[in-house]
């Protein structure tokens, strides 16, 4: 293919919005690990798991054989509102660095959740109203799942309430009063309002809650009553899947200008928008059609596949939620107030553990300092200041574009930008200040984790 | 022209930016008087405007006689990180208010300071760049002006002091952390740190400050140093100029589609962005190829055009400016703390108050509760979270559907979305919990301004 010259930002015709979501579970050659019911330790039903999801959410989650799964018209009218995403080529950040490499960034913030996580939000809010439910409850960590779920909420006019990790409620006021604009309940949580909540605050007094611990409390609120049911933003295969518009929009971008990208870089908190950007690539990869290098960034605070067990583990603190195999650091571990929000989770996505696991994508960890700096470069190099979250790949983008300087070697370099960093200027606060610190969990701490890994065979 | 189908969002390509300037100045059959020297009532000449603004946009302040400008390269390529900006068809806004009427909207906030004021500061900057200049001064009040100089300086290594109203500092404060992030000095005002601002605080003690005030003391520092200039958001003809783009590109991209607007409508502080919006269509009615209605949209908190005088009056409130023939409540007039901090202007753009005298255009005022009341409507319908200055323009587009839905007219209306709430929602919140009051200044208390026009012969 020619290259045709790249402009700043490639955007496609709403008309080339994906049609399909790509299926990267039906992609993979070995499946991940089902879903455990922790009383029986036998795979959990679609019957059981639609007691806490929407029925449709259940069918996708369960269903490893369609590598396309059609977008409801519905939803797509909905995307266009806000997609496709620019993908953006970092000519400034480049010529800042003096690299050889090509880097471009598939950038997912310009919508009010200010992410990416609009793209499923708005998938479940659908599939919840067209079940007929009058309700869903959720968590949020960072607060742009919270606030993506309350805009398609009252867009689809569902009551919503949303557990929000206590931490970020504090450090993020504002993002509380989005949330509430679109008419959503908001808690902070460990809260007194559900057993699972009262439980963590008596073991834990004073903790600033997980987003493990909200998920608790959620799950709770919504078994309580037939008309609700409970929302995930990451972490299962139907959020991946609806996160994959990210990657398919991307790869058409990127070929429409004959490039091809020699790594992909995402941050991983749950796993879902590394899961989606990486989808169709990495569907290729396995078929043997790439050679793509696929890099996984998180906090050095909350290393769940760099340190964490490939085990099954509780999703969530209070060990009510089904089992699920993944990397994780423990259901009762507790994270340092770090301030990516979104990436305090003590486990991951099966679907990226499994493919981490098979050695088909890596992951570096990194500490929160060198993400600010370099949070702080890209927004005085490529204009747009970044959500913390988004940080960690920038951190790792321009790691690697660093290494191609050194090498003299141009390879293109392609990075999801999740989102912007807007409400999080506390933390940009501390940078500024100089007195932002880097916490990393001690070998002690990681013990006490794993602690809380139930103690069932693990032999799958 | 035949009609294509409309998509939700119409993106120009990116050589499809402009690449010449609308001067509406030139444009205008009636030129609004002079800028005068308060000393001798004299015009002010370029030599002397250049000791406080740039030699270039000196320049084209007083250029009335080309209707096009061209726009530098280097403009251009950084217009090309955030440029084009959407038009968006309203079709979900239309359909909620169950209108006959077409509503469009130029959004201006998908970049990180939010509004269109990036669009002349980026242009600003690089005219004291290439002039030779260290430093510039400015003022802010919502603070998008100041975030949107602070991308700018950081991108040609300027050093940038920002005054910043201290009510929208204080209602703000996260605002001020985008700034420092991007290596600016910011500066509540009035401030001890300059003659005028020590001056108002004796005035006024416990005041919240006002653009007015905070202009007084940008520029006293800027001309405290040879090396350093004062740089204006909005009023003046050579912002109103770089704001143009808007307009332009509007009228592109509704040309494409065979759309051509009945109304046009823009909120008015200083007046830039609505005179960067209305400017080519404006200069085709004057030449009478239209027949298009433009409205202004104003706070009935800070009512220049609906209820002040025609007259010349300081631009700033300490009477350190050149005098600008404008509608004005007159110098003194301190505006109630408005959470529109960036409407909070005595004054109004010498071409839009030329416009608004000669009849070319209508002015409406409205009230705070009524602008947050269609903010939240269009953040619940069309997803994004407005700016409250931005939401004037809203409830105007808003008031004039619902009007085509009592007369069953089918008319196309354009507004300008000037920009993104996210730093506002001390605002919002206020609204959400149903405390906000709405202020109207008293006969009285506009008496008291109009007192604090110049007592200069006043016969242009």
């Amino acid at each position: 293919m020619t290259k045709k010259p790249v402009p700043y930002k490639i955007y496609l015709s709403e008309e080339e919005i994906p049609k399909q979501w790509y299926n990267l579970n039906a992609a993979m050659k070995v499946k991940h690990a089902p879903f455990l019911n922790p009383a029986t330790l036998q795979p959990c039903s679609a019957a059981e798991l639609s007691q806490v999801f929407c029925a449709e959410c259940v069918e996708q989650e369960l269903n490893d054989k369609d590598l396309y799964i059609d977008i409801p018209e519905d939803i797509r009218a909905f995307y266009k509102m806000y997609r496709p995403s620019p993908l953006v080529r970092a000519y400034v950040l480049e010529k800042a660095l003096d690299t050889p490499a090509e880097i471009y960034y598939k950038f997912e913030g310009n919508n009010t959740s200010g992410s990416h996580k609009l793209n499923s939000a708005v998938a479940q809010a659908y599939y919840a109203k067209k079940q007929g439910l009058k309700s869903v409850t959720t968590e949020t960590g960072a607060g742009q799942w919270g606030t993506a779920l309350s805009m398609a909420c009252a867009f689809y006019g569902l009551d919503l309430r949303v557990y929000m990790v206590k931490v970020s409620s504090e450090q993020k006021p504002y993002r509380k009063e989005v949330m509430r604009t679109y008419g959503a309940t908001v808690i902070p949580s460990p809260s007194d309002s559900t057993e699972a909540g009262r439980k963590i605050l008596k073991e834990f007094p004073g903790t600033g809650g997980s987003l493990g611990c909200a998920i608790s409390e959620a799950v709770e609120c919504a078994v309580s009553s037939p008309s609700c049911r409970y929302v995930l933003g990451s972490v299962l295969d139907h959020v991946v899947l609806h996160q994959s518009v990210i990657g398919l929009e991307s790869k058409v971008a990127m070929e429409k200008y004959g490039v091809q990208p020699d790594i992909v870089i995402g941050c991983v908190g749950g796993g879902s928008n590394f899961g989606g950007l990486i989808a169709p690539f990495m569907g290729e990869k396995i078929q043997g059609k790439n050679n793509i290098e696929f890099i996984g960034v998180e906090p050095a605070s909350c290393p769940s596949l760099t340190r964490g067990k490939y085990v099954y583990d509780f999703c969530d603190s209070a060990k009510i939620t089904p089992l699920a195999k993944m990397y994780t650091l423990g259901c009762g571990f507790m994270p340092s107030a770090s301030h990516a929000g979104g990436l305090r989770y003590h486990g991951m996505s099966p679907i990226v553990s499994a493919l981490y696991h098979e050695g088909l994508m890596r992951a570096v960890a990194v500490e929160q300092t060198k993400v600010f700096e370099a949070a702080e470069f890209f927004a005085r190099t490529e204009g747009i200041l970044p959500a913390p979250e988004s940080s960690h790949a920038i951190r790792a983008a321009i790691d690697e574009a660093l290494k191609c300087k050194e090498t003299g070697e141009k390879k293109t370099i392609l990075f999801g930008l999740t989102g912007t960093g807007y409400f999080d200027m506390a933390a940009y606060k501390q940078y500024n200040d100089g007195t932002m610190t880097d916490t990393v969990p001690t070998d002690e701490e990681l013990a006490k984790g794993f602690a809380s890994i139930p103690a069932i065979p693990q032999n799958n």
